[in-house]
């Protein structure tokens, strides 16, 4: 029986790995983080998307990260600025889905559960480093590595080579897919409702403008 | 001015790395995890080998590893036996150097510090696959591609290639090394004197005999 861990933010990206996972696997579960993020409602998102699929989730803090001066995401700033002096996004959070995957694959081994998938992606590249098939990859062996002998861990990322808009469309088809991402989070500010402004709406608007489809959370 | 963190755990290993790091760089930082291991008071210790050499130190929580079943070290098990499945040591914490150094390498970033200090070894092979210099190398590469842009990290692993008596030699001829030894806590077990059975206590027993020292902190 295939077994898969998805790590769900409760952003649609994450949603629609929930959806494709679901598919692709016989059964699944979820881990989501608490690092102290602007957004943590993403969180009471992916506690919805989870229960959508009937899948068991579980959240864990990452001290480590809360309050990250580096971050505009885990402190105040703001979220559509580039750093001048590194050129990387304000909302970068350094090392977050490297802490991420290994510690969803620490979870996942002890559980027998050899498949992680995320929703990382280079095509939409919004300036994380941490989201290129290159450094999952290096990650990916650094696990199997450090891991050796416990089990294997292979590290699925469907949506690593599509377009936002691919991705809409990938929802669109999966069973529940457009259901999931009309639960989800996106907005980094974390408010009532989206802002519309800040970078990861932005994207999000687009995606769905260019795919010709309307978003189910709105 | 050169600056670095030390993961340090409060064993013998790190305390060694202490003195090594206070000696090798201007300003030292050092950072600890509490990740439910059965002998927390290694944290105790920790906090008495920064105050012999006036360094800050950072204590962070691991939820994620807490209670991890795999290991009988966060729950209930013979920490001297082997799995028969996986050939590992029961006491094998699956991730934990991976998920500290990410850890590690995080905050350092955002503090402006590119070396880190871990007291890793695979001469005295313990059984643990991640403290072999392999891992590191693969896991300072994902580093770098993940948190590319925000710096560079370089992960320095002074006792990798000593035997352990070539590691408490190292001690006695660094600047208070044998003090820091002296507060260090190394047995798995947590009670309140070292047990003596356990793996790193056998360990760290076996290393002062052949060293022809006398353990400080005995």
């Amino acid at each position: 029986m295939s077994k898969a861990m998805v790590v769900l933010s409760g952003g649609q990206d994450s949603a629609t790995c929930m959806a494709w996972a679901t598919t692709m696997f016989d059964e699944v579960k979820a881990i989501c983080f608490n690092y102290g993020q602007r957004h943590v409602r993403e969180i009471v998102a992916a506690h919805k998307i989870c229960g959508l699929f009937d899948v068991d989730l579980t959240v864990k803090d990452i001290p480590v990260l809360a309050g990250n001066p580096a971050s505009a995401l885990t402190v105040g700033g703001n979220l559509s600025e580039v750093d001048p002096g590194s050129g990387l996004p304000k909302s970068f959070v350094p090392g977050r889905n490297l802490i991420f995957l290994t510690s969803a694959a620490s979870l996942a081994m002890s559980q027998g559960i050899s498949s992680l998938v995320t929703g990382v992606c280079q095509t939409d590249f919004s300036g994380y480093p941490d989201c290129r098939r290159s450094t999952i990859d290096a990650l990916e062996a650094a696990i199997n590595l450090g891991m050796e002998g416990a089990g294997k861990v292979q590290i699925h990322t469907p949506l690593m080579y599509l377009t936002k808009a691919e991705t809409v469309w990938l929802a669109a088809r999966l069973p529940k897919g457009l259901d999931a991402v009309g639960l989800s989070w996106t907005c980094y500010e974390g408010g009532e409702r989206p802002c519309g402004e800040c970078p990861a709406c932005k994207l999000r608007i687009e995606g769905f403008k260019r795919a010709g489809l309307v978003d189910p959370a709105l």
